[in-house]
C-alpha cells in the first residue's frame, strides 16, 4: 500500500501544536511529511524543513505558492495540515481547497462563522475532506460515551454541565509574562480568547457526546485580569432543542487547573461524567444512583469502542493517541476517496461543519455578552 | 456550671433533621432537652416526649402554648430549636421571640424575605439570639477556609463556582416515589424547592467563606421531572459587589450525586476548593499553580481553626460535629447573655441575618427566572 | 425506660480517647456518666469530675475503691469504661469484673495474651459483658462489607492486603517532640508500640470483615527512628486457615498519612477495598473486573447495614458514630442482661475474645521478628 | 542528519508489545524499521513485513540469518529490537551482540541471571549498547522523582512500599480463558510468571527512583488460581544496603486492578508516592506532613525533568511517550557511538545491568520462597 504524504503550514519550533500533529500522524505511520511552509520567517522555515528532512524544493515561501505547486506536482501531497494562528486558518484552508487538496485544520476553524460557512460550502463544492482537530473527541472514552448515549444508556438527557478551566493566563500574569504573542491580539486570534480557544472544545464535546443541538445561549464573557484585553472567564447558559438545558464555564484564571476539561451529562435513566485529565476513565451512574467506574480497555462492555485503543487497560494512553485516532479516520477516508470507495458514513472525525458550529457558538455567546447577557439564538448568527 | 435546657418544636420520628439537632447538642452535653411539641398529631407528640424522657407537663399541644408556658415557668427553657416544615418557621420563631426565648431554627429561615426581615427586626428589638442552622459552615475546614480568605491568602477574589447537586428526586421518581409530603407542596415548603432547600446553603457558604456580598443574580430555575411541580434544576449567574463574579448550579436530578455540595473560589493569588462530601480536606493552590492538599487537624498551619476539632487528623469528623460547633457558639453566647458578658463579636454561628440573606437570594433568583432570566438586584427584593 | 449509668477510669483532659468515649455514648443518650476516677493526680481527678458534673462522692481516688463502692451502691454504675494507658487495662478490668460490673475497655485489651486470656475467662465465669472498642468496626461500611463477604459476594478469599500507616511519630521527632509519655515506655505501653497500637486494629478488621482465622505470621518489626526504642514500622506476612494469604504494613513513619487504615480483600469472584479515611465509601469489584463505587446510605442494596446509619447518604458520618454504634449494641446487651432477655447472638460489638486475638497476633509477630522473621503459629502463643 | 535504521525480532500481529516499540520509535521519528524477523511462522512473517513496508530481502527467516546478514550489509541496521517470548531473549541478544549490533530488548532480559550476566559481559566486551525496556521509568514523573530523591529532597530513605497488582489472570480464568500461550509455559516464559513479568518492573523502579541497592529478600510466591501452574501472587520483604527496608506485592489476581503499579518511598524528611495509572501526577510530602500534589509539566519546580515532556501540563502523556523517552536516549547514544562522541554518563535508559539486576531479584525471591520464606542474599544468586 502506497504511503500517503502530507504538507504542513505553520508548525515551526515554538508552535506547540504543530509538533503534536506530526507525532499523531507518525504514531501509526499514517502519512509522511514531504512539504511545508513552516514559518513566515524564511530562516526558521528553512531550518525546520531541514530538521524534518523535507527536500528544499518542497519547502515553500508562502502557503499560496505551496497550494499551487503541490496541486500540480506528480508527487503532490495528499492533504495539508494547518497549524497557524487563528487569523490565517481561513485563507490557507481556502487556498488548499481551491487547489483541490484535502485539509486538516486546527481549531478554531476560522475567525468568524461567516468564514467558516464559506469554507464548509467550498469543501462541499470541491468534494474535499475537511477535518477540524478537536483532539479530545478522539479519546477512546469519548467515543465510548458518545455511543453509550446514542444507544439510550442514560435515557433522554435533562441537563449538561461542562467546564474547561485552565490557569495558564493567571499564572503568566502573576509571573509578569503573557500568553504567546498572537493569542491576545484580536487581529490574529480573533475578538475572543477564552471562548474561541476553549469554548469551541466545550461546544464540540457536548455536541459530539450528547447528540444534542444548541438552540440558544445566554453568556457572560468577562475580562478579570486587568492587564488583559480579551475574555478570560466565561459563563454560558444553554438551551438545547428538545428541552435539555446546560451550563458551561470556561476560564483561563482558574489557579490549580492545568487543563481540566470536564463534561457531566445527566439523563432520565443515568448519568455520565468525564474529565480529560483522567481520559482513561469515566463514571457511569444508573437510574438508581449506583456508580460504576469505567476504564478504557477491555472492561465494562465497551467492545464497540475498543477498536480505537492501542494499549490494554491500565497502560496509559493520552492526547497524542486521541489526535492519532482522528487522523486514522481522516487518512482512511482520503484513501477511500482515492480508491473511489468513500461513503459519508465512514467519516469518524470532526468536520468543517463541526468547526463552523463552534464558531456559531462563540459568536452567539459574544453577542449575548455584549448585549447584556440576553438569550441569543444560534441560528441568528451569520450563516 | 448549671446545665442549659432547651425545647424542640417538630422533630418527631420521621423528621430527619430533628434527631440530628438533638445529637449535635448531646455530643458535648451542651444542653438538656426538657420541653417539646414534637408533632401536631397528639399521639406522636406524646410518644416522642416519652422516648426523650420529657416530663408530661412539658410536652405541649401546640407551640403557642409552649412559648407562653415556658416563658413564665421558673424552669423555663433557655432556647428553642425549630425543626418543622418551612411554612411554620416564621410563626413559631415569632412566638418564641415574643415570649423572650432565644431561637435556633433550621434553614430556610422562613417562606419569604418579608417574613425573614420581620424576624430579624424582632430579634433585635427583643435583644434575643437567633441562629439559623446552616450546618456545613460548622465544619472545621469551612472555618479554616473563611479565615484563610479573610487573611488575604488567595488575594482579591475573581470568581466563585459553587454547586449543590443531589439525585434524590430523580431516584425517587424513577422508583415511583416522591420526596416527603410537604416538600413539594408550595403551601408548606414555599414556592421553590431546590432553590430554598439547597440554594440557601450555597448562598450562605459562598458569603461565609468569601466575605463577598451578592449584588445581583440572573437565574434559570427549571422543572425537569415532568411529574414534579417545583424547580429541580437551577442555574444562577452572580455579580458580587467589588467586581467578582460567580456561577451556581443547584440540582435534585443529578444522578450519582448524593449530596455533592462544592465550592471553588479563585482569587488573584490562589484558589481554594472544598467539597462537603470530603469535609476533612480542601485544596489550596498558590499563585504559581502549586497545589496543596490540606487536611483537617494539625497540619498546614491551620492552628487558627483547630479549636473547632474534636479528633486528630485522619479520625473522621462529619455533619454532626459541624452542627455541634454551631451549637457550641450559640450556647456559649446564651450563657454570656445570662451572665451579662455577651458582646456581638462572640457570635460564631449563622444568624437570622444570614437566614434573611438566603431568602433574599432565593426571591431574587425566582423573580429573575420568572421574568425571562434577567438580572435582578438583591436589594430590590422585599426588605 | 430507665437511663443506664456508667463510670469512667482515665479520661482526664489530655487523654484523647476518654472524651471520645463520652461523646459516643452521649450522641444517642445511651447512658449517663455518674462516677469516675479520671486521673491518679487528685487535683486533676477532682477538676474533671466537676466539669463532668459528677457528684463528689462518686469521684474516686483509685479504681479499686471505685469498683468496690459502685458494686455495693444502690445507684451503682451499669458498666465501666476503661481509657487508661495500656498497662493498667488488665488490673482495672479485673477489678471491675470481680466486682460484677460490665466492662468496656479501649484497645489493646492488655499487655500480654496471658493477661487477655485471664480476662476472657473471668468475664465468662462472671457472665459479664466485655467490649473492646475497636472503633473502626462500628462504621456502617465496615458492617456492610463484613456481611457482603459472609454472604459470598466475592467468593472464597484468596489474599488480603491491609495497611495502617500514620506519620505522627516521624513528624513529632522531626519537630523535636515525642508521642505522649507513656506510649514509648514499655513499662506502660507494652513491649511494642506500632504493633499494639495499630496492628491490633489491622488484625481485628481483617478478622471481622473476612471471617478468616490467622494460622501463622512472619513479621519484621523495625525501629527506623534512631531516637526511638520501640517498633515504628512493621511488615507482616500472614497465612490464614483455609489457604488464604495476607500481607500487612503498619507504620508510624509514613509521612503524608494521618491515619490511612486500609483493607483490600481479593476473592475468587470479586474484591472489596475500604479506607477508613473515606469511611463513607468502599469499592466493590465483580469477577469480570467491573468496579462499583459504593456509598453508605440508601444505595447499592445495602439495606442490611442501613440500620447502623444516622444520616442519609452524602451527609458525612465519622469516627464518633462508629464508636457509638458499638456502644449501642453494648448497652442494648446490658439492658437485655438486666431484663433477662439476653442471648449471645445479640452481641454486635468486639468482645474480650477479639481483644485477646489482637494480643495473640501481636505476640506472634513480636516473636517472629525477634527470632529472625520466621513463621510463628498463632496457637503457639501463650493462651 | 542521516536517519537511523533498526530491525525487529518478534512483533507480529498478536504481540502486544512489538507494535508499541514501533510506535514509540515512530513518535519522534527516531529511526526507521528496515529489517525484521517477525514470526517463526513464515506466512505471518512475510505478511507483517509487507504491512510494515519492509523490503523482501530484509525479511529474514530466522534471527541468526538476520544478525549475520545485517552485520555485513552496507545498509545494515543500527540496532535491533527484541520483542519475543522470554525464552528467546538470550540467544537472540547474544547473536546480535556477536554480530556487532546494538540491542534493545524487552524485559525480562533473559530466563536466568546466569544468562543475563553473560549478556552483560558480552555487551561490555563488544562495546555495544544494550537497553532493556523498563518502560515506566521513561515517564517524566519517574525521572523527576529519581532526581528529587538523588538531590536529598526527602532525606535518607527509611522504607519503600511497592506493589504491582493486575487482575488479568483472575479475569481470564473466571471467563474460562488463559493468558497468551507462552506466558504460563515455564519452557518459554521461565519458572516464574508474576515475579518475572511484573516483579522485575518493581525491582527496577525501586532501584531507579530510590538509588538504593537490595541486599537481601524474603519472598512468598504463591499460586492461588488452582488451574494455574506458576506464581500469581507474590509477597516480598526487602532489606536494602544502608538499612532501609521494603515490602512488595505483585499480583495477577487482584480483581479491580488493571495495571496499578505504585511506589511509595518514605524518607526522614519527606515522602513520595507515584502510581503509573496516574502517571502525570505524584504526591510529595514534606517533613511536617504537608502534602503537595505534583503534576507533570511546568509546575512545582521540576525544571530538571521538563526536557522529557512533549505536551504542556494537563495534556495527557502516557506509556508510549515513556517508552519513546527511553528510545530517545538510546538512539542519541548510538549516534554518539557512531560519531565517536559517546561517554558513559550519556546513558539515560535502563541497561543490560539493570536487566540483570531484575533477574537476580527474581531468582533470589524464587529461592527464598522454595526454601520456606527465608532471607536470601542477592549476591548469593548466580552471577
Amino acid at each position: 500500500m502506497k504511503q500517503l504524504t502530507y504538507g504542513m503550514v505553520g508548525g515551526a519550533p515554538g508552535s506547540f501544536i504543530g509538533a503534536q500533529h506530526r507525532r499523531a500522524i507518525n504514531l501509526d505511520n499514517l502519512a509522511i511529511l514531504t512539504a511545508g511552509c513552516f514559518s513566515r520567517t524564511p530562516s526558521k522555515n528553512i531550518t525546520t524543513a531541514k530538521e524534518l528532512r523535507i527536500s528544499p524544493e518542497k519547502c515553500y515561501r508562502n502557503f499560496e505558492e505551496m497550494a499551487r505547486a503541490e496541486s500540480s506536482r506528480e508527487d503532490g501531497i495528499d492533504f495539508v495540515v494547518i497549524v497557524t494562528p487563528n487569523v490565517s486558518h481561513y485563507p490557507i484552508a481556502k487556498a488548499f481547497l481551491n487547489a483541490g487538496i484535502h485539509v486538516a485544520c486546527d481549531k478554531p476553524l476560522a475567525l468568524t462563522a461567516e468564514q467558516g460557512s464559506e469554507l464548509e460550502k467550498l469543501a462541499e463544492e470541491k468534494e474535499l475532506l475537511f477535518m477540524v482537530t478537536y483532539t479530545y473527541m478522539g479519546h477512546v472514552t469519548a467515543k465510548h460515551i458518545s455511543r453509550l448515549i446514542q444507544s439510550g444508556k442514560i435515557g433522554k438527557i435533562r441537563t449538561v454541565m461542562s467546564e474547561y478551566p485552565q490557569d495558564g493566563m493567571a499564572r503568566l500574569f502573576n509571573e509578569k509574562q503573557k500568553p504567546e504573542g498572537w493569542r491576545l491580539d484580536p487581529m490574529q486570534g480573533g475578538s475572543t480568547y477564552c471562548l474561541s480557544d476553549l469554548g469551541t472544545h466545550v461546544e464540540n464535546a457536548v455536541s459530539t457526546m450528547t447528540h444534542l443541538k444548541i438552540k440558544r445561549v445566554l453568556a457572560k464573557a468577562d475580562t478579570m485580569i486587568p492587564e488583559s484585553i480579551l475574555d478570560d472567564n466565561d459563563f454560558v447558559l444553554v438551551e438545547f432543542e428538545g428541552g435539555a438545558t446546560g451550563m458551561f464555564w470556561i476560564s483561563k484564571i482558574a489557579l490549580g487547573h492545568a487543563n481540566s476539561f470536564c463534561i457531566r451529562i445527566f439523563g432520565e435513566k443515568g448519568s455520565i461524567e468525564w474529565n480529560q485529565e483522567e481520559c482513561e476513565l469515566f463514571t457511569l451512574t444508573d437510574e438508581k444512583g449506583n456508580v460504576h467506574k469505567m476504564r478504557r480497555g477491555n472492561r465494562g462492555g465497551e467492545a464497540e469502542a475498543s477498536s480505537y485503543a492501542r494499549l490494554p487497560a491500565g497502560h496509559t494512553e493520552g492526547f497524542l493517541e486521541a489526535m492519532s485516532n482522528l487522523y486514522a479516520s481522516f487518512t482512511a477516508c482520503i484513501r477511500a476517496k482515492q480508491d473511489g470507495t468513500f461513503f459519508p458514513e465512514m467519516v469518524d472525525y470532526p468536520t468543517v461543519t463541526d468547526g463552523l458550529n463552534g464558531l456559531r457558538f462563540v459568536e452567539a455567546c459574544e453577542r449575548s455578552s455584549k448585549e447584556g447577557n440576553i438569550w441569543v439564538n444560534i441560528t441568528s448568527v451569520s450563516s
